[in-house]
């Protein structure tokens, strides 16, 4: 996969917390056979908070990170690497104003989530996800259950091992 | 109190989701006695989320709306009014572009949630917070659980009351 297409493709179709660029990994198409979350951890949309996050650019997202249990104890306790059973969700929105809002407000400020575009899941694995740093990774438009193409999924882990120190996590939980 | 330095301390001191204007509530000061929410209910950082908003103008705040059980309920089934027991919070923090991201992503595009400003509360007991539509509410600087000032809460339910066809309650539950 040519590294400008994967770059554009990642700019273009994700939104947000788990964006991709693609850069050099070390690690070629021929090398890494990644295995990828096919399946939507049920009950994600119970889970806590972990931040928001709001993409501009090309994408005028917004985004809620939740976690599930494990996930939730590692951020509150500042620990990384991520235990294997974390999960991490980025639920994504439109970032659209609120005219409702505006309305009362008087002026425009507002901005809300708009139309759902996708929902990402990492899910923490050190021996199935080896081959991409111990992380599945999950990619579902609108709020289907299924899972986005390979050639999208692919462009996630060169992207997310960029930021290594943080076991490739960009989501910082917010007090 | 004044019309004009209601609507400019809500405007300065509020951020996003729990924001107000001053209006024409039909209730003087005289004839309203406000109570409003002076503790913070114990676990709300727990609570699933009900949707994330963002207010420019002068604010530049990010907000995470979350609710209680009752409140989570309630908003699922589309039910208006909230029924007694329903909490809603509203976390804001500032929102900050992200440097670590944006060096990733090679573009400047990433918001991201910094200083935590305050926290919000809108607690519904239709008999104890008769006199503000059933709604008592609340305002925690920072992350502290000492109460707002009576002339900063005093301006939440006259804005709020802007939106009666929607129980007062601003924020729509996100899919």
């Amino acid at each position: 996969m040519g590294r400008i297409t994967a770059l554009l493709g990642a700019v273009l179709a994700l939104s947000g917390v788990v964006a991709c660029v693609a850069l050099a990994s070390g690690q070629g198409d021929a090398e890494a056979v990644p295995v990828f979350v096919d399946k939507i951890p049920p009950g994600y949309r119970d889970w806590k908070l972990i931040t928001v996050a709001h993409e501009e650019g090309n994408l005028h997202s917004f985004a809620v990170v939740l976690g599930n249990d494990v996930a939730i104890k590692a951020n509150r306790e500042g620990k990384l690497p991520f235990p294997d059973g974390a999960i991490i969700a980025a639920l994504h929105w439109r970032h659209v104003p609120s005219e409702e809002n505006n309305k009362v407000f008087g002026r425009s400020q507002s901005f809300v989530a708009g139309t759902p575009t996708n929902v990402q899941f990492m899910v923490k694995d050190s021996k199935k996800y080896a081959s991409t740093g111990g992380w599945g990774f999950g990619h579902f438009n609108g709020r289907d259950d299924k899972p986005a193409e390979k050639t999208l999924l692919q462009t996630c882990f060169p992207c997310h091992n960029a930021i290594k120190a943080r076991d490739l996590v960009f989501s910082r939980y917010a007090p």
